[in-house]
This record gives C-alpha cells, sequence and structure tokens, in this order.
C-alpha cells in the first residue's frame, strides 16, 4: 500500500519542519537531490536563505551482501558557519550518512544540521530534525502529480 | 498587484512544460536557485532524469549605471550530452542569459536548452521553451505558502 502524500500536507509539515530548525540560523540549504529539492527550495524562501546547494548520491549493488555508495556534486561554503542538509526521508538511512560524513570531513570549521519530513526506525542514520516517522510506503507528490 | 501562483497551476504549467521539452531527452537538468528548484524537481522526476544540479548567481549594482552579476557553484557532466536548464521566470533575462553562456562556454561539448514557466517581453534572453507570458508580478507559491 502506498501512502499519497499530498502538496497541502508537504505545506503544513514544511513549516513545522521550518519553525524547529529556526533557531539553528543557517546560512545555507543543501537539497539532497532529488528527493531533498522541492523541501530545500520551500524551507529557503522561508528562512530567507539565498544559498542553496545540491548532492546527489547513487547506491550500487557491488556484491549480493555489499552495497557501495557513490557521491555526485560538490558544495562551496564561503563564510557560512551553519548549513542545513535537507532530504525528504531517511529511509534506510545510507544516503544521509554518507553526505553528512562528507560534508563534515570536508568543511570541519562548519556546522551542520539534517532534517527531513520522514524517518523510518530501522535507519542507520538518525536526522537532527524530523516530521512524521514513516511505516508505509510513501509516494510524495513530486513522484505522482507530474506524470505526461 | 501581485498575481498568486498557486501549486495547481504549476502542477498544470509543467506537465504541458515537460510535454514540449520531451523530445530534446534531456540527461541531466540544472535548475537556477532558488525560483527554478521546485521546477527542476518537477520535471527531473517526470522526465526520469536522476542528474540534477543547481546553480545561483547574485546581480550587484555597482554603479548606478551598470549591473555586474555573479554566478555561483559549478556543474560537472560526465556522458551527458544533452542538458536541460530551467528557471521560474526570465524577467530581466540577465541570469538565465549569464549562466547559458557560462554552461556553453565551460561544457562545448554539451547541447544545453532552456525552459522557464514565465517569460517577460522585455527579457534580454528568450528561453527555448516557456509557457506564459508574464504581465504582473508574480507570486510562487513557494515564495507565498511557507511563512511561519
Amino acid at each position: 500500500m502506498k501512502y499519497y502524500y499530498s502538496y497541502e500536507a508537504f505545506r503544513k509539515d514544511t513549516c513545522s519542519l521550518t519553525k524547529e530548525v529556526q533557531s539553528f540560523e543557517p546560512e545555507a540549504i543543501v537539497g539532497i537531490a532529488r528527493g531533498g529539492l522541492t523541501l530545500a527550495h520551500a524551507m529557503a524562501e522561508s528562512l530567507n536563505v539565498r544559498e542553496v546547494q545540491t548532492l546527489r548520491t547513487e547506491l550500487y549493488d557491488v556484491s549480493c551482501k555489499r552495497k557501495s555508495i557513490t557521491l555526485f556534486g560538490t558544495c562551496s561554503f564561503k563564510n557560512v558557519q551553519r548549513v542545513l542538509v535537507v532530504d525528504d526521508i531517511a529511509d534506510s538511512g545510507e544516503t544521509l550518512q554518507a553526505i553528512m560524513l562528507f560534508l563534515q570531513k570536508e568543511f570541519p570549521s562548519v556546522e551542520f544540521t539534517s532534517a527531513t519530513l520522514f524517518y523510518k526506525s530501522t535507519s542507520i542514520y538518525k536526522p537532527d530534525f524530523w516530521i512524521h516517522e514513516a511505516k508505509e510506503w510513501i509516494e510524495f507528490f513530486w513522484e505522482a502529480d507530474f506524470k505526461i
């Protein structure tokens, strides 16, 4: 069973998430592509953050037992101390974990905080902020509403 | 007078724009931050393009008569021949023109096509694809719907 996550639900949840994250006062936002892009855009508008960047990962099956994660893109922070990293969902958590480790290693003087709309209790990475625990398969409106 | 551009109008227009762009068969999408990010996400889902990157510009008033445009971020294309560049609106057109020139110069072997939802007849740059001519000031839903 798929649970359809509408724009209206997203609007409400994004406002809640933004309120929670607000005190962190991010100067830049990294949206994880593709799932985190609409959220990154909305939160950037809401928090009046002009600087939005993206990163992307791909998960490859190296063998039956082992998976390898590859990160695409890079970030650049100039005079930035606090960065918010957003994605739609921490599902397996592998993407977010890899990206947070990469960013913290690459930019040791920057403080990173993560936020997602959904979080699965089985995720290996727990975001600093999240709104709902995901118990079903979620079909986000950006996956469903633009079929041509 | 501001014209409120709702999610529902965006959904309809994005489907139309995607249908027009479809035959170009982009392998990557560049979304211009911030305005083009939600559109880039939606079109990437619709066209099944995994690779989404962002660029950002800032316009500075250098003197009363002269403006200087600065580009932030960079792109990286590997085994990619066709890239779609999207933004919400070609208003003055300066951002899109600067970004298209930068990309064409930086990646001479890649073919770039541009698409926006709105286009102003006074823009110095005309996108390859656009849906509406903008005659009023548009307030996009991402600017209006996430106020906290």
